[in-house]
């Protein structure tokens, strides 16, 4: 099949740094790549892919200043795709609405991975009325503010087999790794790892956004002995630093859409302490990959029966469900639907909105 | 004529505070209806209009926090527009480019005033694509970094004959009228004044932008005891402000596509002693309604020179050029011009990037 995957040009394809969406369309392309399709990949021109590339601006945008820049540069992208849209059987969005004003007035078949949070008032608004658009969720928890929106089919994210390997767990430590952000409650996995008795190593990065917050609120809690913050870790540091940790603790106080941190860990062999919420209970079984708990007592709780958890099996569980072979399995099934079906939105009528 | 007007949301129309492009909408709109046409405006609920209001998010966007909104808001007002746009002879975009990719593929008259800078190295990118988009500029000077594009003409700013009133400048003052930024020049504005021994006022807005640049550069000028910094005034204040004083310096370091304030000034019988650059120089007529000079010598040179000024005359020319009705007549041109000539743009070819 003839693919295009149109990718945001904020950070490369891979990412040089952080970037959970650019990872995702990184591991679909070089999977969809192996498996023998002709892919065509929209990025920014240091991505580096087995597709071929349209580079759609010289470097990731992160490295450039500028807002309203950002924006200009994706829609010439956008008249690019379109340009070349019938070279296409089928083009794969995740650009969140960028695309959408085009895409509905263009008979191409496509599809849109929604990769972010949905629980915002404003994309109430923008659905209502591109209510449309064929999209597809990364959980089923995150459809939960828009259940109503064109859904296609809930695709969980998926790595590469050979991306990380079974660690011991062995390091006597537990591990968080993500963002420094209230959500993500650092200061709960520092409080859980207290109780248990087990020092903490974070692995974050803090974003601009979250200086603050880590002035005031985060900075005093890592000066404890029993802290270790390395900072931020690249891809080939995480099989140590996950395969040695004990648990993976994810006290998350948010509808995380996904969370490619919990698949990461599992496919080292470490299990996951995870709080409900969001994708958690799709990506988690309790007593088989992690336990799920409601606060921090349940946590430490979980913590010290982590023993109960085999190894092993977290990872096959991952070789079987969290595996990018699966990942384009379920997208090739939504790509043949509706490669048949050309989207195009019925006439719009003058509806009084 | 039934026309439309599709204003930024991020202020209302008029705006409560700075807005130039919605001060310019409001003008534009009122004068429209005045003259007994048909006029939509497209713009935030909490605008006010004499026009037909569809508002298209519930108040001006700066009250809410959130870049990404701000765009979704835009994308569901332009489909707004066009799902009603064969109620309209001609659609009056003022958005920037945020449009494009929508109003170049529907094939409904249209025209868009661009009112900032375009010296912009991702604007050269974007208009290379869109070079079909038909476009009008607000002064000749402006189009200089892109003369290629699909220019339909210029049309400078006008206001309402009655919405300012000749002053007599009598106030021993000079005033400097604007933002504090580096370009703008207030510093300049402050050297100016000393040198011919006159007090400056200053009415000026510090953007978020500009604090540090504040802080670091200005603060410590506005201690002297001959500068007068009076904060941000309305439109109510103007008259006074501008018309007591003895001149308005405008002494920039940037192309300014247009700048409201010389004709404000000259509308109240205030000359402007402005620096040579950006529409100075089709605005100002040197020894009728002000100065055009080079630099702060020159500029202190022409402040004493001042009284060869006929403050009547430059009330005259400013009712002859830059009324609004001026203005909506250069635009009725443009507009009938268009009107009988769809803008879609021919088939999109193949054409390798």
């Amino acid at each position: 099949m003839r693919i295009a995957q149109v990718a945001p040009l904020f950070e490369s394809v891979p990412p040089k740094f952080y970037g959970g969406t650019e990872r995702v369309v990184h591991y679909l392309t070089e999977e969809l790549v192996r498996q023998g399709h002709r892919v065509t990949l929209f990025a920014s021109g240091d991505s580096v892919t087995s597709a071929r590339l349209i580079p759609s601006c010289p470097v990731a945008l992160r490295l450039s200043p500028g807002g309203e820049d950002e924006l200009a540069f994706h829609f010439v992208m956008l008249e690019k795709v379109f340009r070349a849209a019938f070279d296409f059987d089928i083009i794969h969005f995740h650009l969140d609405y960028l695309h959408f004003p085009v895409s509905r007035r263009q008979e191409i078949p496509n599809i849109t991975t929604l990769h972010g949070r949905l629980d915002i008032p404003t994309l109430k608004r923008l659905y209502q009325e591109f209510s449309d658009m064929p999209v597809v969720s990364i959980s089923d928890a995150q459809r939960r503010p828009l259940p109503w929106i064109n859904w296609q089919g809930t695709v969980h994210h998926g790595l590469p087999l050979d991306l990380l390997r079974v660690g011991n767990g062995d390091g006597g430590y537990l591990a968080f790794l993500g963002r420094i952000s209230p959500e993500k409650g650092v200061d709960r996995a520092i409080e859980i790892s207290r109780r248990v008795g087990l020092p903490l190593k974070v692995a974050a990065k803090i974003d601009k956004n979250d200086y603050k917050y880590f002035e005031t609120q985060i900075r005093q809690l890592f000066e404890s002995p029993d802290v270790d913050y390395v900072g931020e870790i690249g891809e080939s540091q995480k099989a140590e630093f996950l395969g040695n940790a004990t648990a993976l603790l994810f006290p998350i106080d948010w509808p995380e859409p996904f969370g490619l941190v919990m698949i990461e860990a599992i496919a080292c062999g470490t299990p996951v302490v995870a709080f409900h919420g969001g994708s958690v209970d799709e990506v988690i079984e309790d007593g088989v990959t992690g336990f799920i708990v409601d606060n921090i007592d349940e946590a430490a709780r979980a913590v010290n029966r982590i023993g109960d958890i085999d190894r092993e099996r977290c990872r096959k569980v991952f070789e079987s469900r969290f595996s990018a072979a699966r990942m384009v399995a379920d997208y090739m099934n939504i790509y043949t639907r509706l490669q048949g079906s050309p989207t195009l939105s019925e006439d719009l009528e003058p509806v009084p909105k």
